[in-house]
């Protein structure tokens, strides 16, 4: 392996968030500015210039997560919700422009992967990451490697089925049901608004179950058995030794919704899947994604 | 790679079934006896004296399925839900008996696997198979590879939880709304008997449907519709380009239920997912678990 360090970016729908990485995670320097939302290449130029800021001749690699499917093969980002990014080549862009090894990801397969290398996930082979937030994203590590699917496009653990039928998903999303719809800071900013007005929302909600509130606990509770049930499913599928809750909600709310949400997990996961899981927070806050986004650039550089 | 024959043993509630097959899934020579029920000793000895019935100078290998999550770090049979083998180490036992490499997957996995190398998944290096019979099995081949899970526990398909909170699994299982309670034989039997009475089943709602009986083929596009959402989420977390739809009642019930399941799919499954999926009804019927569980032995050989 060569030493040297990582740039990663974490590419979000306000912020580019930037930052020079080393090999054990350590960030030695960052960088932030506003993500331009007017053109393809308004972006493009904004994820170069978050990285000319930092380059310097430690780097030897660099990594990219994004909110959206990735084409793995092509090194491509699908279709961002918030993002006029579609088909966006961002992986031989960044490549020609800075003549070194490129990685691209999912954005939460790159907070998991910055958690796994970096943070509550250090040192386990098998986990599993759910970042709550506006969405739901997923992460998976497997047999100590990312699990990303087919060309790198899959383990959208936030578009499992969860209610056959059930709430309409967000964005883009044509489903129904979805595992999003009902556990993510969006959809506990909806019950806020209707337990509490339209000025509540999921962060106001954990604030009111702090001071003791009954309603505001008892909605909490509710997310929380949805994602037992989720939860339940990605252990039945990965069989993970850890379940890691992050995102801004998913932590803030960590406390409320563990309980709740394990309890149903001990009754949908099977064994021997069902005694091996443990639970943690996540641990590196909005750092993840960026931290996880340099370990993809490292490992497309190991992998050249 | 090393010639020769693997002896492939697909363990199943009632019969053992047995073969000699070649690296192509050629079957070249069966036997079928019945599974005791008694005890672990009877199903070992039942297991060994199927192998010895078949085995000559050109075996190799031999692998076993068996319906159970597997710890494959121990080569053991975790939990059968109708025979008496907890923790019966297989792999072992196997080993010392007939002195070649030894096998061992569940026995979803191992139809799954004979499916991709011997039948409708050929030449795939990503699929998703369900065989709806009993109960619900799943296995699932990722970028090439059989995907297992951690320790070879995972991706037990037939119980991710579709119906958050629905209706209660089968058997040991104490979970809720899982895939397995909508979409297996089982399952299709409940509502035969609730439209047609107790002397209706699965296989009777086919033929009714088959006669143009509306009842009946209404019933099975309700099957179909939980499966495309149960599809859909596998179609989200793997990306595969092919679902194969195997078992008993799957494969009979086949022309009824995939066009209401690839209507649901097509609305909860995401691009670049989406697009890519095509469907295939399995084509090696009851050899498909055999056939499978020989190519977990060659497996085993080429890894030792």
């Amino acid at each position: 392996m060569q030493a040297g360090h990582a740039i990663g970016v974490d590419l979000g729908g306000t912020k580019i968030l930037a930052g020079i990485v080393d090999r054990d995670g350590k960030v030695v320097r960052r960088h932030e500015r506003p993500t331009p939302q007017d053109s393809q290449e308004h972006v493009l130029a904004e994820l170069e210039a978050a990285v000319a800021e930092l380059i310097d001749d430690s780097v030897v690699a660099v990594g990219l997560g994004a909110p959206s499917p990735i084409d793995q093969a092509r090194g491509v980002v699908v279709r961002c919700t918030n993002l006029p990014l579609e088909n966006a080549p961002l992986r031989e862009r960044m490549h020609e422009r800075f003549g070194v090894a490129v990685g691209l990801d999912n954005d939460a397969n790159a907070a998991a992967i910055g958690e796994w290398r970096a943070g509550a996930g250090r040192g386990e082979d098998d986990l599993v990451m759910l970042t709550l937030g506006t969405g739901v994203g997923g992460g998976v590590v497997s047999g100590g490697k990312p699990f990303r699917g087919r060309d790198g496009a899959g383990a959208e653990l936030g578009h499992v089925v969860l209610v056959h039928g059930g709430r309409p998903c967000q964005g883009v999303c044509t489903g129904h049901g979805h595992l999003e719809a009902y556990v993510s800071g969006t959809a506990a900013t909806a019950a806020a608004h209707e337990a509490f007005g339209p000025s509540a929302d999921a962060h106001r909600l954990v604030r009111l179950a702090a001071e003791g509130d009954a309603k505001a606990k008892e909605l909490l509770e509710e997310v929380g058995r949805y994602l037992g049930s989720g939860i339940g499913s990605f252990v039945n599928i990965f069989g993970p030794q850890l379940v890691v809750l992050g995102g801004g909600f998913g932590v803030a709310a960590y406390d409320y919704l563990r309980e709740p949400a394990e309890e149903v997990l001990r009754r949908e996961a099977l064994e021997p899947m069902r005694s091996a899981v443990r639970w943690a927070k996540a641990e590196l806050g909005t750092a993840a994604g960026l931290i996880g986004a340099a370990f993809v650039g490292f490992e497309a550089l190991d992998a050249s």
